[in-house]
């Protein structure tokens, strides 16, 4: 169903509203239950994970490709210049949509389905990180991830983005507790492992993963919260070079590590 | 020498000009020879691998925390006012600094210093990957970088930052000539790697790297050029889950794939 809007103001567009003001989106997407897919691509992989589709936002120009999977879909179509005046910068391919959020399954309900490879994201509050790791993760063989209470939303746009999608193909779930955390991943019976950059921890090639494993990673600044460090299994880390640390480089970005570790543990669990 | 400057306009701010341009700040960085290094940390670092400066940016409030580092340099103090007018974002902890480059080595004379473990960068230009991947490969023990001559400019202020300072620790040049690129390589002894997500090649984990190795990833959109895949002595790939494929997510981001290939081939030719 097309309808074409031709004033920026249009209370239609009310999903679309200020997208760069973050603040201002995040409140938005979780009082209305929605978030949004830029590019052919990602709306694809939404809808294709069943995500309904609320609205779409697109030009003349950038609608075709899109025809055949909007179904009966309400689309928006602007000029290009009230599309960029929304956006506030260059959207991909031209084209934006609002979906449904789904309810996300708890923490309990995404152990019990099993899965063996499961990672846990300690209050990572940058997207691009959040969205680079799930790809990594999805590509790597992930079972599942686990959020912390305070981790920033994988379907936020920046995050859904940079996954290329893959928030829609990994399980994931946000806990509700952060102090117990731990203690229900190890009574689903995993043996949970804390990446660090302090190279006294066992060095990853050494560490054994032999039933159920969570890899647990730290915020870019902080790392992980002592008390996560204490209550976990064991602590890992990647060995790296001495030179480079004393030169001031004394970590690995955590999409890197994270990278390491799916690849390295994760194989040796299967 | 403090000079207190309250105009933004002011002709001796020209170095910090525009600095959300990115094309207007690439010719005029290449034009007058410089680089700015943003926050106390990676000015330091800037000013220990040697590079001089041609002035600061501060504001009153940041200037203690610098100020024995920057011997008789010409610092610009600025109301708060005027530096967030001037970067249009916010300053990493309040100071900029214009430094001035250093000629880069040749290719030729980079593979002569010697070194095993080269990464070699394919017209990557993204700004953000390029100082990802410095910083993964100082931490990696990898022992230089070779650009190709379209690749992102590694002392591009975003580059610098993301890299945590590691495009000052970690030798680097730029090729003048892509297509005899690998040739170069190969005379000095290099065993090429092209790394392509073609699950068809060699799995990395398999490759036994013996003498001296050169690491070749390719471009985010289009991965390496069919030139460089060809000429490269072996094609080798990061296994990935089958399931992820065939729902869209058909490679890593290239800050991963950097990542798990320093450290498992890099460890390999010790
Ligand atoms: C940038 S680091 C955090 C740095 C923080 N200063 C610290 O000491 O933990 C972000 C996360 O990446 C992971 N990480 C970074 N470098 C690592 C390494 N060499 N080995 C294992 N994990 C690492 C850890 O999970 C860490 O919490
Ligand atoms: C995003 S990928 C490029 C994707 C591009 N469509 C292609 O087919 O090459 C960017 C670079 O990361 C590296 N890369 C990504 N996934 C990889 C994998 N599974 N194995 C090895 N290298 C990979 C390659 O060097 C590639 O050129």
């Amino acid at each position: 169903m097309l309808e074409y809007v031709t004033d920026p103001d249009d209370p239609r567009l009310t999903d679309y509203t200020r997208l760069r003001d973050v603040e201002l989106r995040k409140s938005l997407e979780a009082e209305r239950g929605l978030f949004l897919a830029e590019g052919e691509k990602v709306i694809r992989r939404a809808i294709g994970a069943g995500y309904p589709i609320r609205s779409v936002l697109t030009t003349r120009r950038w609608l075709a490709p899109l025809e055949d999977v909007l179904g009966d879909a309400t689309v928006y179509v602007v000029s290009d210049e009230i599309m960029s005046g929304i956006a506030g910068f260059q959207v991909h391919r031209g084209a934006l949509a609002s979906m449904e959020r789904l309810p996300l399954p708890g923490v309990e309900t995404l152990l019990k389905r099993g899965g063996r490879r499961m990672l846990v994201l300690e209050d990572l509050v940058d997207h691009s990180n959040v969205g680079a790791i799930f790809r990594s993760a999805a590509a790597l063989g992930v079972d599942g991830i686990i959020l912390s209470p305070r981790c920033a939303d994988p379907l936020y746009r920046r995050a859904v983005k940079v996954s290329m999608g893959a928030v829609f193909s990994i399980p994931y779930a946000r806990m509700d507790d952060w102090f117990d955390g731990l203690a229900q991943l190890r009574e689903a019976g995993c043996q949970t492992l804390a990446l660090t950059p302090d190279q006294t921890a066992a060095p990853i090639d050494e560490v054994k993963a032999a039933g159920r494993v969570a890899l647990l990673l730290g915020a870019e600044g902080d790392g992980l919260s002592s008390h996560w460090l204490e209550e976990a299994d064991q602590a890992v880390c990647i060995p790296m070079s001495a030179e480079a640390m004393a030169a001031g480089v004394d970590s690995l970005n955590v999409v890197a590590a994270a990278a390491i570790a799916c690849h390295g543990l994760m194989r040796s669990s299967r």
